[in-house]
C-alpha cells in the first residue's frame, strides 16, 4: 500500500472528477430557515457496478434499509441525499419516504428506481417534509452538472466544518482512471462502521464483487479506524460506484490491474478517513496512533483504536501534556495480548519525536521539547509492543471545550 | 434488593463506624508542595475476612499485584494506601516500593506483611518517594483512631471534590452489625473494573469465600455500571474487610444471614457507585439509565452502559436536550438483541416523568415539560424494550466543559 507515487492527487477534485459522473447540491429547507444546501444529487451516465457497507447498529435509518435493497444486485446509477434530517426511527413511514425519495430522483433522471441509493443525515426520531424533499430533487436535477461535485458535499454536510472531497488519477493498462469521493462527518463517528456518509466514483471498469471485495477490505483498515467520540450512528454508509469509462479492461479477477486500483482507493479512503479524524467535532489536533509488533492484525487495531477513544488521551493531547501513562493504560484495557515491560511509547510531530517510556517505564525526558512536539496540530502516537510483527494505524482527534458545546444542544 | 427500610442509614458514617476499626489521613507531601492529605492508613483490632476485585487491566499497577497476593489467603489486617502518584509503570522497582510500603505498616502494627494491603492512585509512570511514604505511614499510625474514617477517605481522595462515605447498621439474629464503605473515584471510573479505589468495612462474621461470593455479585451490578469516561485504571480495586466484632454467628452457608448481609452490602456499594457517578469529573448532572424488559441480565446491563457511556447522550444532557434519538441509538449499537420498534423511552427527574418515544419512534411531546425535568441535577433515562424480562441499571454523569478542563493538564 505504500507505493503511491504513480497516484496524481487533484487539487479540488471531487466525486465529479471521474469521467461520466454530474451532480448537484441546493437548499430545500429541509430545516426550516436553513440557509445552506441540504439536498444532493450524483448521477451517472452510465449504469455503475457499484459497492457498500451500512452502519452495523441495529437501529439502521430508513435510507440504509432501502438502499442495502437497492445496492444489493450489485448495480446504481444515482444517489439521493438530503442532510438536516436522518430519517431514522421514523417506522413503516420512514421506509416509505427514503422509497419516495428513489423514486421522485428515478422518474426524472428516467432510470430504475432500484439503482437510486438514498442517504440521509441529521436529527433523528423526525419525519422527512416529502413536499420540500420533492422540491429539492427537482432542483437539484435541474442543475445536475460536471462541475456539481462540490456542492453536493456542501450538501451533505451538518456539524462539518471544512468540506472533505479527495480526488486522484492514475493508470491502468494505458488508461487514465479516476477516483473521486466525498464525505460527511464530524461527530458520531466510530469505528466498527461503515462510518458516516461516505460517497465515492470511479470510471473504472470492475466487476462489482470485486469492487465488493475492495471496499470491506479497505473500509476495515479506513473508516473503521477513525473513532472521534465512540458513538456508532443509524444513518452511515461507505458506497462506491464505477461507471466503467475510462475504458480500461474490465477488472474481473484480482489481478494486477486489481491491484493497483486497490492501492489507488487505498490511497483514496486514507485520505478521507484522515480528514474526517482531523474535523472531528471540536477537534484542534489530529491524532494518529500507530501499533507496531502487535502479536495479529487484530490485536494491532484493537490497541490503536483503544488509544485514540481513551478520553483520557485525548484530553492530554488537547492540553499538550506528555501524559504517557493514559497511553499505555488504555493499551491495556484494549484487552489485547501483549507484555507490559516490551513496550515502548513515542509522541511525534513535525517538530521531531521523543521517546517518553520504554520497556513499560518512564524514562527522563525533556519537558519542554515534548511540549513544542505536542504544541503542532498533528500528533502522532507510536507505540511499539516488541511482542510481534504486525501494525496498525487508527485517527481521531483531540477532546475539546467545542465538542461540549456543539453537542450539548444540537436540535436547537 | 428491594426491601432496604431495616438498614439505618448512619450520618456522616464512613469506614470506621464498624465496630474494632481505626484509620487516619495524613499529609505527607506525596505531590510537592501539596498540603492536602495524602497517606491514608485503615486498621482492624482483630484479623478479618477479606474479599477483593482488582482492575482487568492488563497493565497493573504494583500496588494491585502486591495486594492480590496478599488478600488471596482470604485474610487482611489493614490497608495502606496513598494518592499524588499510582505507582503504575514503574517496573520491579514499583513491586519492590508496595511490598516496603506494605512492611513499614506492618512492623509498626505489629502484624503480618501479608496482612496489609497496598493501593495507590495518581500519576503512572512516576516512582515512589519512598522516605515521603515512611513518614507519611508513620504519622497516620500515630494519629489512628477510632474517628480517623473521614480523614483516610480525605487522603485518597485525588480530583474528586467530595468525599464518598456511607455507613449502614442493620441486625443479624439479634446483633448489630455494621458496614462502613469509602471511595476514591472521579475520572477514569469505568465498567468492566473493580473500580477506583473503594474500601468497604465490616464488623459482621463470615467466612472470607462467602465474603468474596457476595462482594463479586454485588460489584457486577454496581461499580461494574457506574462509567464517567470509558477509560479503565491500572489501579482500581474493591477490598472489603469483615472483622466479626459484632459477635453474630459465623455465616458460613448462604443462609438467611447470608441473604440479609448480602442485601444490605448491596444497598451500601450501590449507594457508593451513586456518589462516585455523581461525582465524575466536571459532572454536573447524575445520569440513571435503567433498561426494563431485556432478553437476558446481560443484554440489560449491556444497554445500559451504552447508554451512560455515549458521549452524544451526555453532552445532551448537560443541555438539558431531550434528544432521545441518540439513546436508542446508543442501545442499537449496543449488540444487543432487540426489536427496535418496541421500544418505549421515558426521561424522568423529581419534576416528573415524560414519554418521548413509543415503539421506537418519536412521539409528539411537550418540550417545555421535557425541559423542566431536564433542568434536575439527577436525570433518569427509562428505556422499556418490551423484548424480555430482565432489568439493569447504569450509573453515570454528563459531559461538560469541566471535564475537558480537569483532564487536559492534569499532570500539571
Amino acid at each position: 500500500m505504500e507505493n503511491f507515487c504513480n497516484f496524481k492527487v487533484v487539487d479540488y477534485g471531487g466525486i465529479t472528477f471521474p469521467k461520466g459522473f454530474k451532480a448537484a447540491g441546493v437548499n430545500a429547507k429541509i430545516k426550516k430557515n436553513s440557509t445552506k444546501k441540504d439536498v444532493a444529487l450524483i448521477y451517472s451516465e452510465e449504469l455503475c457496478s457499484a459497492a457498500g457497507t451500512f452502519t452495523k447498529n441495529k437501529v439502521a435509518a430508513a435510507p440504509v434499509i432501502v438502499s442495502k435493497e437497492n445496492i444489493n444486485n450489485g448495480y446504481l446509477q444515482a444517489i439521493v441525499a438530503n442532510s438536516g434530517i436522518a430519517n431514522a426511527c421514523t417506522g413503516q413511514k420512514g421506509i416509505d419516504n427514503a422509497k419516495e425519495m428513489a423514486s421522485i430522483a428515478a422518474k426524472l433522471l428516467n432510470i430504475k428506481e432500484e439503482d437510486v441509493l438514498v442517504a440521509s443525515t441529521g436529527v433523528i426520531g423526525v419525519d422527512l417534509d416529502m413536499e420540500r424533499i420533492n422540491y429539492g430533487i427537482n432542483e437539484a436535477f435541474k442543475n445536475l452538472s460536471y462541475e456539481g461535485g462540490h456542492d453536493a458535499e456542501c450538501a451533505i454536510m451538518t456539524t462539518d466544518t471544512v468540506p472533505k472531497e479527495f480526488a486522484i488519477e492514475f493508470e491502468i493498462g494505458g488508461r487514465t482512471v479516476r477516483i473521486g469521493a466525498m464525505a460527511k462527518g464530524s461527530g458520531m463517528i466510530h469505528p466498527n462502521m461503515a462510518t458516516m456518509l461516505n460517497f465515492i466514483t470511479t470510471d473504472v471498469c470492475i466487476d462489482s464483487r470485486l469492487l465488493l471485495k475492495a471496499l470491506q477490505s479497505i473500509v476495515e483498515d479506513t473508516f473503521n479506524m477513525v473513532s472521534v467520540d465512540g458513538d456508532t450512528s443509524t444513518n452511515d454508509m461507505a458506497v462506491i460506484l464505477a461507471n466503467g469509462l475510462s475504458g480500461n479492461k474490465l477488472i474481473d479477477s484480482e489481478n494486477e490491474d486489481y491491484e493497483i486500483f486497490y492501492s489507488a482507493l487505498y490511497y483514496v479512503l486514507e485520505n478521507i478517513a484522515i480528514k474526517m479524524a482531523k474535523d472531528g467535532e471540536g477537534a484542534t489536533k489530529l491524532i494518529t496512533a500507530k501499533i507496531s509488533n502487535a502479536p495479529t492484525k487484530k490485536a494491532a487495531r484493537c490497541a490503536a483504536k483503544a488509544i485514540i477513544m481513551s478520553s483520557l488521551v485525548k484530553t492530554a493531547i488537547y492540553g499538550e501534556d506528555a501524559n504517557w501513562g493514559r497511553i499505555l493504560c488504555a493499551v491495556g484495557y484494549s484487552g489485547i495480548d501483549f507484555d507490559t515491560q516490551s513496550v515502548d511509547i513515542f509522541l511525534r510531530s513535525k517538530k521531531g519525536s521523543i521517546m517518553v517510556a520504554q520497556k513499560g517505564r518512564g524514562i527522563l525526558f525533556d519537558e519542554e521539547i515534548a511540549k513544542q512536539i505536542l504544541k503542532e496540530d498533528e500528533i502522532f502516537i507510536d507505540v511499539d509492543l516488541n511482542f510481534g510483527e504486525f501494525s496498525a494505524k487508527a485517527w481521531g482527534c483531540d477532546l475539546t471545550y467545542d465538542y461540549v458545546k456543539i453537542n450539548a444542544d444540537y436540535r436547537s
